[in-house]
This record gives structure tokens, C-alpha cells and sequence, in this order.
């Protein structure tokens, strides 16, 4: 974690600047990974979005910060150094709503069904799960929270590293509504391809429609602020 | 559906008597199934649990009513034929809490997380998934259930017979906090055999504290009733 500190920039500042500039040129929706930002005397672990013209359409900043301990297999306390973001993160694309988390956000069920009942369709959530939670809970996740919500689901993982102090899981997943992976990368750099068919997330409601078949005389997840 | 009519009972009634004793001469905790029962007039598929001294300690009536309409593969409209329960069902033990859910109510993950606030440590579900089903998302809802609430899933099927009009998936299974099968059954008629280890559970809920990481400021799953 000592990392965060010597790495942190502020937004916009030299990375985002870099990624506003390849979304203009190539004409795409980038979701940037996540960074530390420094705002303020604090640090924070931030995914930063930008459209097709270079302007930034949103900024979520890692809400549920990771301290984990298993003893003898991985220690790790993000609290030490960063601060926890206060909000949820969604963005409008013309194809779809897009649902925003980091990493850790992932185990939070409830941040999906409250992005789900936003009207999300999408939702990524870059990320490095470890080599203990990587082969144990990182597709599980994801097959999960597209499931309950019959929303796709994406994470993008740095590749792997073996002499970093921190090594990432990698494989970067696509999952959809029926909560089959259509794509995954391995632990190495790749590139990898997934459409997101809203006909197939319409279809997969209609078969089983659990969002319509949700009790909500018995209770719902709420957002608070 | 037609035969949740022709083998309805009354609560208490031949079936459930019959469980009784079977609680009270293996002194166990016995978590029977579900069967159809008559009350009012009205239909609900319903799951009777009796304790040592065979006294009934729950009584779940299924919550959510199965409604699927997959085109060419399988079509079923439970709520023609029944009522929907319009309560949770929580009983304890001398070992833990249990919560309850019927089939379909295990796709709805707030179920689970508010038997998880009411400190079950076991959620068991009895069901009959189908063969589009049951592959699909049998093993998956249980996994996802148990890691994200970090408890224990059992669910209990009734064996595959290839002959009835609603063929079920079968395969029986237990899972633990981590996510892990720890038991299953095939699609054929079977005992199967786990320990739910506390001990276990505490350990993954220090190790991964999720539980109290919960940013309960800026959302929350909650009872309505």
C-alpha cells in the first residue's frame, strides 16, 4: 500500500489526462482502471470514465476499502492509506447504463441491486483479486451479480505479476444476465472482446422475471444518501 | 400444477404428522421438504420444520411464486395454482439459526441477506430446479447465497424421474461460507452427509470481514414487514 501515496495524482492530472485523450481519438467509451487520486490531503482508489469527445462522465471512487488477513496466506489493509468513497457511480452510454465499482465493491451484493434498480445493465468493476480470493471468489462474483440481477457484469484485472508485492489474479472476465462467462482472458496482457446484447438481457427478464417477481411488501435494498 | 390441489393437506395433516414422528424417534432437527397445503380455501407450497421432541418449530410458505416462460424448453405458472406466503422463517437450534426459503426463493438474494442480519449461520432451501434450470444456476444461487452472506446453503431436491410431467434437476447440495460444495448429490435418490462447522464460518468472517465492511451509511437491505 505504500504505493498509493508515491503514485497518487490529482484528476485531472498526467494518467486521466492520457486517457481523455485516447477516448477522443479512438471515439470510445474508456473506462480507465483505477488510480490513487489525492484530493484534498486524502487518498482515494479511483476508476475514472470518459467519452467519445475526451469528457470525463464519471468518477467513482473505491467505496468499500479492503482490509483482509489470512493468516499465513495474504495480509492487507487499504484502510491504512485511503479514504472510502461516498457514492454510487453511473454513467448513460446511448447502448446502455453502465453500473461503476472497484475491486473489493464486488463482494457488496447490495451495490449491484442498487445499481440494477437504476436501470444499469452493465456493470465493471476493474480490479485484482490475489492468488486466494482470485481462484476462490473472483468468477463466482461476477457470475453472481449477474445473475441475481440479470445485468452483464465485466472486470478488467492488471495481468499477472509474480514480483510484484502484490500479485494480481488477472483474468479479466465478461459475464452475462444468464450468468455465462463469454469472455476471459488468462493471467498474462491480452485483449479481450464481449458484445453486450440487450435483446438477450430482454429475453433472459421475460424467461425469469425476478425483477418483476421481487417482493416488495417484504423488503428492498435501499439506497441511503 | 394440477397435483398441488389433488395432494393438499392441512397443516397439521397426515404428511406433516408423520414428520413429527420421525423427528421425535431419531431425535433430530428435521427440515421436511415442502409439500402442498390447504388453508382457507387457498393453496401454498409450504415446508414444515419439526425439533427433537417433535414439536413443529417453523412453518415457510414460499414466498415467490415461480412464473417461467422459456419458449420451447419449459413453461410453468405456479402462481394459477397457489398463494404466495407472506412471511420469513427463521427457527434456532442448540447449533445455529436457521432461515428457510422454497425453490424460487432462493433467486432472490435479499432473502438471504436479511436471514444473514437475523444471524442465521444455515439457510437451508428445499426446491426442484429443472433440467434448463438446474444446470444453469442450481449450484451457482448456493454458492453466490453462502459467500456473499457468509453462512452455510443446504438444499434438498427430490430425485430425476424422467417420467414426471415436471422432471427435477436433483443433486442435492451443501455449501460452505467460502463458497465451497462440500456435499452433493446426484440426480438419483441418496443420503448426503455434511458438518456445519462454526468455527469454520467465524474464521472466514474474520479473515474477509465483509459483514461489518458493509457501508450500512449508503445502503442497506431491509424488512419491510
Amino acid at each position: 500500500t505504500q504505493y498509493f501515496k508515491e503514485y497518487a495524482e490529482k484528476i485531472p492530472g498526467e494518467s486521466t489526462q492520457k486517457l481523455s485523450e485516447v477516448a477522443k481519438e479512438c471515439s470510445i467509451y474508456l473506462v480507465g482502471g483505477s488510480i490513487p487520486e489525492e484530493d484534498g490531503g486524502k487518498l482515494y482508489n479511483t476508476c475514472t470514465v470518459f467519452g467519445p469527445d475526451g469528457a470525463m462522465l464519471a468518477k467513482h471512487r473505491k467505496v468499500h476499502l479492503f482490509d483482509i488477513d489470512i493468516p499465513g496466506k495474504i495480509q492487507f489493509r487499504e484502510s491504512e492509506t485511503l479514504s472510502p468513497g461516498n457514492s454510487f457511480s453511473v454513467f448513460d452510454t446511448p447502448y446502455c447504463k453502465v453500473g461503476l465499482g472497484i475491486c473489493y465493491d464486488i463482494r457488496f451484493a447490495e451495490m449491484a441491486q442498487i445499481y440494477g434498480q437504476q436501470g444499469c445493465q452493465l456493470l465493471i468493476y476493474p480490479g485484482a483479486f490475489n492468488l486466494t480470493t482470485g481462484p476462490a471468489h473472483w468468477e463466482l462474483l461476477q457470475r453472481g451479480r449477474a445473475v441475481d440481477n440479470q445485468v452483464y457484469v465485466a472486470t478488467v484485472s492488471p495481468a499477472r505479476d509474480e514480483k510484484a508485492s502484490y500479485v494480481a489474479w488477472g483474468h479479466s472476465t465478461v459475464v452475462n444476465p444468464w450468468g455465462e462467462v463469454i469472455a476471459k482472458a488468462g493471467a498474462e496482457e491480452t485483449v479481450i472482446y464481449a458484445d453486450i446484447d440487450l435483446k438477450k438481457l430482454e429475453e433472459i427478464r421475460q424467461q425469469i422475471p425476478i425483477l418483476s417477481q421481487k417482493r416488495c411488501d417484504l423488503y428492498g435494498t435501499e439506497m441511503k444518501k
